[in-house]
C-alpha cells in the first residue's frame, strides 16, 4: 500500500476571481504562497466548463464541453508537484437548469462566483510521475 | 485575489435529527455552538428537497422540487455571517432510485439519515455582503 | 441534537491500488493503522462500480451496477465503529463518457486510479447501532 502521513498546515478560505478560470486560479494562489501540498474543495457556479473522462483503454482524455452557465455542486481536488511545480488536480459535478448534472475531470472552469476551502499539507514531498499501467502521472508514495 | 488564512478549531461529527430540515438544522448546530465559520461535509439519504439553480443572467434562482425520497450523495457546505447571523450554504447531489443524479445549490432537504462532518476555523471575521456583479451575497475577503 | 467535538489527528495521503475495491481497501489502511473514526475524500477512476438506493419505506438497499469504466468524480465517507471493527461508509458520484452521473451509496468500486485524503479524529468512540426509525445502523451520539 502507498500513503504517507502529513500534517495539516496553513487553511484558506477562498473567493475565486469572477471570469477567472477556477484550476489556473488555485494554481496562482498554491505559487504565492508556496504552496506544494494541499486538498481543497469547492463550491458555486460556472460560466461554462470542460470536463474531462479518461479513456481507460486508450490512455487518453476525451473532453465534455459545457457552453452554458451551471452551478459547481461539487469540486475537489488537490495539489501536488508535477515536473517540480505545484499541479492542480480536481474533478467536479456541474448542474444545468434543470438540476441534471454532468460529472468528471475539471479541465477548465470559468468563474461566476466560487468558495474555496483549501488546507496546506506539509510532510514527505508529493511528486507526480508518469504511471505505466494506467498512463496517468501519479503520486510517488 | 481575495484570501484570508484560517486556524482549524472545533471539529464535530453530527448525526441530523430525523426529520429535521438540513439546511435550518446545520445552523441551530452553529447557533449553539457560537460557530462564525466552518466548512462541512455531508452524506446520507433525505425524504425530499428544494435544489436552486442561478440564473446568472436575470440575477434569481430556480427552483427545482425533488418529492420523492433520494441519496445524499454528496454535500459540501460552509458557514459565514449574513447581517450579523450565522448563515449556511450548501450545494448538493441527490440520486434516485436508479442512481440519476440531480445537484445544486441546497435550498432545502428533509433529513432521513444524514452523517455531517463539521470544521469551525478562527480567523478573521467573514461575513457576506450583497456583490453588484453576480447580484449574490458574496464574501468580503 | 446529537453531535460530538473531535480533535484531528493523523492525516494521510493514499494512492489506492489499482484493481483493489476500494471500500476494502480503506478499510485495511484503517485497520493496518488502528484507525477507529476518520472521515475521507477521494477522486480518480473505476473500472467498474457498485452503487445503493436505500428504499426508505421497504428499509432495504437496491443496487444499481456500473459495469463499466468511469470517473470517480467525487466520493465523501467516513470511518467509524461497528461491531467493534471499523467500518467504511462512503457516497460517491461517478460519470461516463458523456459526462452523464451516476450517484449513491458506493458499494463497491474497482480501482483505476484513485487519490484519497483522510483525516483521523480522536475523541469519544464513535459507534454505529441498529436504529429503529430508519432501518440502517447509525452513529451513537
Amino acid at each position: 500500500m502507498r500513503y504517507a502521513e502529513y500534517q495539516i498546515a496553513r487553511t484558506f478560505l477562498i473567493r475565486a476571481d469572477h471570469g477567472a478560470e477556477l484550476i489556473s486560479f488555485i494554481g496562482k494562489v498554491a505559487r504565492e504562497n508556496d504552496i506544494k501540498v494541499a486538498t481543497f474543495t469547492a463550491i458555486g457556479a460556472l460560466k461554462s466548463a470542460k470536463l474531462g473522462y479518461y479513456d481507460q483503454e486508450k490512455h487518453e482524455y476525451r473532453e465534455i464541453s459545457i457552453n452554458s452557465s451551471c452551478e459547481l455542486a461539487n469540486c475537489l481536488g488537490n495539489i501536488s508537484l508535477k515536473d517540480g511545480q505545484p499541479f492542480v488536480h480536481a474533478h467536479a459535478v456541474l448542474a444545468d437548469e434543470n438540476g441534471d448534472a454532468k460529472a468528471g475531470h475539471l479541465v477548465e472552469g470559468i468563474v461566476f462566483a466560487v468558495e474555496v476551502f483549501l488546507q496546506e499539507l506539509k510532510g514527505s514531498k508529493l511528486e507526480r510521475q508518469p504511471d505505466g499501467v494506467t498512463g496517468l502521472a501519479l503520486w510517488e508514495l
